[in-house]
């Protein structure tokens, strides 16, 4: 097992009715600016009870937020914080209304010219508004971990600060019961994939982080599908299970002392840039063509996966590998997510563009012993045509 | 599942070498008294590493905390850290030292008339002192939880608050080393129960949570025995599995959104109380008991472990969960644990004065459905004859 510190202080508020832990959360006397994304919130009831539980606290709005947030849009929030004297930030939403917030939260204090420095340049923030959440969408863990993703121009980039983890987050299983089966697809998928990134990689004897790894997996493997069935799509104990398997995906405590892939993700990452293809799907497309190509490197964890995720115990090891790898493309596409670039119209021409962008961005070391190269990502795009 | 709230700000420094983190931790300015037990952390080295971390800062020193710290012991601390204006506490040691610190940070900072009252009327703290941890034996998992057991004449009795939650806790798995087969044996066993206790009751469809406690279920039957043996005794990796799955047990994970028992616990602490058993081998005692008397309402759960942790598939449902129980008997027994009262020369002519003892101290609706009251907990201690 490697070295690690671990510390996860966001209060999770979790179960039906818990929206109302706002009111013993947020100061009385703060100003609180509610931020949310298309206004689905309104239509489902959650809005009305976040603006009950605030009381009479002085609260202003922004909404607009979309899907992996851009900058441009983002800062259009300084102005209203900075006139109201806003101090406190509530993000009700999914992982990109979070990611978006915790830009905005150190934006808002940010000392240096350009708040784009923050992701640009990396400049550190040294100090934050505090955050607090009411998820609507399970899937990034977003809500209690300290990391974010913003885009601007077609360059989708992450960046991390302590200052930025929510303070606190409820999670209401109940408000998940009016997504869309393509948002329930994909949040189940990108969990899913999270917790891969920490998981499929070599060997260190991290044996709880393992078993926690497989226990998740097995959980978003056993609901994802329940949660999109006719029959049982309205239970609340499968969304809570879902709920509560996303946020512990990516909240550090399974990647805690054992090595992190990533690569899926920051090849991702590019095809969202660069073709505005959802997240996850992104994720779904890149992961199985990085099994297939990481197939070596992976070889001791992918024949666990395929022994303890997937009750794999029958051939030789090779069969055993290539039996968890479709068994993990059947899943995404039960789940209703492409598993090929040909499925979200993308060909052999798209690539370059991809590799010169992955380059650009310096993602030019991938994977969890840094010796994914441009080349070899472009093998793995390759594999997902 | 139920509804729950999670909060763990302890922050974890794991890993060999850790022990230097207390540098950071600490403020400079601090007063630190560093709390022991017996001493061995002066022969082992730890010690000297603490003392060297803390550098420049005023140190002073509290030693003899005993296991199952009594109260005598812990209020003779109170004059040091009043005469000497001491703002901090540093835990060196096991659960003992740990739960004695907890009572030390609220007793000083008390406002009541009697220090006691924390645990005799359960009066609640307004303020403690902060704490930090340097572990030295895997087991309790008070080292990020709330909790703290004291005893006084007798008689061992919980408290808890929220105050006196460690701020960090250092789990450097080389200081187990140097333990005894004892110590190894008791800390493996009190994690294994810490974790039945609260997966051991009946079906919420908490799935996440089951799994989790059956990673460490599965993790702790798989590397303690390897830590009693003489050819991989000295495995760092074993001992990291061991004490990060002990602290796992024990802070508030598994238990949010799923019933919790704690009968095992209470029966276990009038057996320490009035004969002075170490906590652990009052666990393996009752545990077993506790199975086969509440066979019936833990029947699902009895099955589900059967299976999971075990995998006992075959044979009928009665036949896996004899085969589940009597399984648990030989790995405490592999632990080097006793599993009968007869083990510990307690007999039939013992249970009268135990069980007016838990009555006496208000034990009297134990269980994850409170329905176990003296005269079953009477038969409880007769099954385990």
């Amino acid at each position: 097992m490697l070295n690690f510190t671990f510390h996860n202080p966001t209060r999770i508020h979790f179960g039906n009715g818990q929206i109302q832990a706002i009111a013993k959360e947020i100061p009385e006397d703060a100003k609180v600016l509610v931020l949310y994304g298309g206004g689905s919130i309104k239509s489902n009831g959650v809005y009305d009870q976040v603006i009950a539980a605030l009381g009479d606290r002085a609260v202003f709005e922004f909404s607009g937020i979309e899907p992996n947030p851009s900058y441009d849009t983002l800062v259009k929030s300084l102005p209203i914080i900075r006139d109201n004297k806003v101090d406190y930030l509530l993000a009700v939403g999914g992982g990109s209304v979070v990611d978006g917030t915790k830009f905005i939260a150190g934006a808002a204090l940010f000392e240096g010219d350009d708040p784009w420095d923050i992701i640009a340049k990396q400049q550190r923030i040294k100090q934050a508004l505090p955050i607090g959440v009411v998820l609507t969408l399970p899937a990034t863990g977003s809500e209690s971990n300290i990391g974010a993703v913003v885009t601007r121009n077609g360059n989708k980039l992450p960046f991390s600060s302590a200052l930025v983890r929510p303070k606190f987050a409820v999670l209401d299983p109940a408000v998940t019961l009016t997504l869309s089966d393509r948002q329930v697809g994909n949040g189940v998928v990108d969990a899913f994939v999270h917790t891969m990134e920490q998981y499929l990689t070599y060997n260190v004897n991290g044996k709880l982080q393992d078993r926690f790894a497989e226990g998740i997996l097995q959980t978003l493997i056993e609901e994802g599908p329940k949660a999109l069935a006719a029959k049982t799509k309205e239970d609340l104990d499968i969304r809570a299970n879902i709920m509560w398997s996303a946020t512990m995906a990516l909240n550090g405590l399974i990647g805690s002392g054992v090595p992190q892939d990533w690569a899926t993700h920051m090849i991702g990452h590019e095809l969202t840039g660069s073709h505005n293809i959802d997240h996850a799907r992104t994720l779904s497309i890149v992961l199985p063509a990085v099994m297939k190509v990481r197939r070596e490197a992976k070889r001791e964890k992918l024949l666990q996966y395929a022994e303890r995720v997937w009750q794999v115990t029958d051939g030789s090891d090779e069969e055993k590998i290539d039996r968890a790898i479709s068994l993990t493309e059947d899943f995404f596409e039960k789940m209703g997510v492409p598993t090929r670039l040909s499925h979200v119209d993308l060909n052999a021409s798209h690539l370059d563009e991809l590799i010169t962008k992955l380059t650009e961005h310096g993602m030019v070391k991938l994977g969890e012993k840094r010796d994914i190269t441009p080349k070899i990502s472009r093998e793995i795009l390759e594999t997902a045509l």
